[in-house]
Parts: C-alpha cells; sequence; structure tokens
C-alpha cells in the first residue's frame, strides 16, 4: 500500500524532506493535499485528521505520514520511521546519530524560517520587517557558519569517508542535507556565493545527491515545486547579506 | 555502568527533560559537568568533545548523553534512545506517537526560548528587549494556547485513558510534559494563572508526575537546580501578560 503523505499544497517546506526520501527509494506514495494530485478532497482529509475530536494519534501540524492506521508526525519523526523501511537509515546504533543529524538539520530549518518571521508565525512578514532585519543579520553573520561548520566537520570526521554525514552509504539526513543546503542558497544566496570554498564536503555532498539518478529524475519533474515565498526558505532581497 | 549526561552547569536547560527519565527510572547517571560533582574535569571534556576533531559522532550542542562507546545527542534523540532502556516508551509503533509528541513538545520549548531571545541567541536579552516583548506576547496570546488546546485533545483522546499522553503507562514524553508546564509556570505565572481552569487534564498531568515517587523525592533534592534566568523559561516580568 501506498505512504500517504499529507502536508500543505504550494510549497516545498518541511515536507519536501519526507519527499526527498520517498523519491530516492521510489517508494509508492500518495500526496494527499497537492492540487494536481486532489480536486479538494484530499485538504478536507488533512484538515478534518488535523481536527479530529475522536482520533487518537492526531498530530499538531502537517507534515504527517499515514501508513496503514498508523499515523506519524513530525518531519524527523517521520523519517525516522521510513529510514530503515526505504534503506536510508542503519538498524545499528548508529541510526541515533542519524537521527541527531536530521533533528540538528531541523533545528536549523527552524532558524531559517524565523528570520523572515521572528515575532509571529501567525502575522505577514511585511508586518515584522525590522525584527527579520536584524535576525537575519545575525543568523547569516553567526548562526549559519556555526552549524555548518559543524556540519563540515561531520563529514571531515566521519571515520567511513567524507561522502556522506555518517556511515559509509546514503541516509535520510544526507537527502534532508542537500534540501538545506538548497534552501539556504535559493533565500540568501549573496552570502553563500562562496559557500563551495568555505564548506567544499557539503559542497560536494549537495552535488552528489542531486546527482542521484531518482534524485535528477524528481527535481526534474512537476513534482518537485520551486521555492517561493510561502515556504520556508524565501528570498528577501532586502535579508541576504554579501558573501562572507 | 553509570550513564553519562553531559550538560551546562547551573541551569534545568534541555538537560531537565533527560535528568527527569533517569531520576524517574532510578537509573544510574553522572551528571558530567554539574558544579557540585565537577572539579571542573568535567566541563573541559564536554568541551573537548565539542570541539575534537577526530571524533566520529560529534554533537552539535549539549544535552549530549554517553553510553559506553555511543554518544547520542539532542534532547529528544536521547529520550528515544532511553526511552525502552528505562521502561518509559512502548516498543510497539505507540513508540512513533511519543517521540513526534517528545518533538512537538520540543517546537513549545524553542518557541519559550525566543520570547527573550527573538533575534540572537548569541546577545543578551538586554540587547532585544522590545521584540522579545512583541514575540512574547504573540506567544502568549496565540502559540501557548495552540499548543496546551492540541496537548489537552492528546489527553482527552487517548483511548486508553486521559492519564497519560500515549498508551496506558508513564512515558518520557509524559515527564517532558510535566516541565514544560512547570517552567511556563515559573516564566509566565500571570499568563498560567488559569491554565487549569483551560487545561484541566494537563494540570492533572502535572501534579500526578510531581508525586511520583522517584520525582517528588528528586525535586526535593539538591539535583534539582531551581529555575534561572540563564535556562530556558525565564522569569522577566516585563513579558508576562494578564491570564487569559
Amino acid at each position: 500500500m501506498a505512504y500517504e503523505l499529507y502536508y500543505w499544497d504550494g510549497l516545498q517546506g518541511r515536507g519536501e524532506f519526507v519527499r526527498l526520501a520517498l523519491e530516492e527509494a521510489g517508494a509508492p506514495y500518495v500526496d494527499i493535499a497537492r492540487g494536481s494530485e486532489d480536486d479538494g478532497q484530499g485538504q478536507s482529509a488533512m484538515m478534518a485528521l488535523l481536527g479530529s475530536k475522536t482520533e487518537a494519534q492526531i498530530p499538531f501540524a502537517p507534515p504527517f505520514l499515514k501508513d496503514g492506521d498508523l499515523i506519524v508526525p513530525q518531519t524527523a519523526n517521520i523519517l525516522l520511521y521510513l529510514g530503515p523501511k526505504l534503506g536510508l537509515a542503519p538498524e545499528s546504533d548508529l541510526r541515533y546519530t542519524v537521527h541527531g543529524l536530521q533533528l540538528t538539520i531541523a533545528d536549523m530549518v527552524t532558524e531559517a524560517h524565523d528570520t523572515h518571521h521572528p515575532i509571529a508565525s501567525g502575522q505577514y512578514y511585511e508586518e515584522q520587517k525590522a525584527p527579520a532585519q536584524a535576525r537575519a543579520a545575525d543568523f547569516l553573520a553567526h548562526r549559519l557558519p556555526k552549524f555548518m561548520r559543524y556540519f563540515e566537520r561531520v563529514l571531515a570526521q566521519n571515520p567511513q569517508g567524507d561522502g556522506h554525514l555518517a556511515g559509509d552509504s546514503l541516509t535520510y539526513a544526507d537527502l534532508s542535507m542537500f534540501q538545506l543546503i538548497e534552501g539556504l542558497h535559493y533565500a540568501f544566496p549573496r552570502a553563500t556565493a562562496r559557500f563551495g570554498s568555505h564548506y567544499p564536503r557539503l559542497a560536494r555532498l549537495r552535488k552528489a545527491v542531486a546527482a542521484r539518478p531518482n534524485i535528477a529524475a524528481y527535481l526534474a519533474s512537476e513534482r518537485r515545486l520551486p521555492f517561493n515565498e510561502t515556504g520556508i526558505f524565501r528570498h528577501y532581497p532586502e535579508l541576504d547579506a554579501k558573501a562572507h
């Protein structure tokens, strides 16, 4: 039976980290609330589940995954669940290393989101532009280098080689790292202009993931939504900085 | 062998979610960098590990757990690892429900932190007081009720009874929920003054956890650090609001 992915229509958002894992593995899945596959019923089903007064496993927010009767909420949790089934996570204790990396990626994703929404996630960016500029400046000056230096070290210090974040084969954390780097380049093209010279291993990982046949086919397909200004990674030129 | 918990000295912070699980289970552990047990070597060991240029499993930040040779980073990941070993998580697929709840608690913890640090985690609160007031106001008006209504529903809709967030026995998510509610009451005493009337099941869960013998003994001990203004939950009266 196909996995059912529930996520907002029209943006990559956090759903994209799940899509990349499903696409890499060639796993059957239905993107329940996506416009091209949906006549409105998927969106309704998602909202009904979120608002259900009887369902035992209610998610706080999309994305969530349904696999038969099981509902798995939270992006990193979905990848934890899917990882071994899709061949994208080890069965050994190394799975805790992979999940720890995924949670650190998730932390950085939240911080990237908060560059344009530092005050209120329920209000428009335009209502919080001044604090957004302050937060984005701090993010680019301090947080992005701190996170990326860390991930570059993780690659450099992987005893099985610097081609993967953990172990000797591709995991969901590598796929998510690709997405994070892509998103940062979209949102902050000036600040990331010299990304490859600062973080050569991460830049190679990004290229290697993009070149994987299933990922390349996915990125070229209509299933891959473009980045836009409703997602996590938004290109507002006034929030970008010069290359460091 | 005792578990080794690595966390900053002097604050509850994210380490506290791990401590509560270890204390409830009566598991042997060493709080490596805690002042009362440390002559400075624990702190040095923690910093050496974070800065190691050879270690394969480098954490991004504390807390992290060492169990023999395995290093487990990220609070929710540590609880995922410890849960079954400590009898605080089911082995069935319900563990994904528990972990999903933990990750949603973690999201709210980050938002609680950001009420006093909305712009730059590396700067003092005093440098971001104005945006902190805006973020705290939004948090108390919108985010806290949204999260807490959700968790109250989770209890109400648990088919095994409203005494636990998932299943029919205590999990690490229940312990973390206790800590989250405690922290919110410390930080925002006015805004939470009517907490029990809005969220009666959560208030009962909070009391039930506090009354568990091992938790009660821990809370009364010197091992339980008091809340203070270096942790996640900080009481700045100017960020608090009237009870809603």
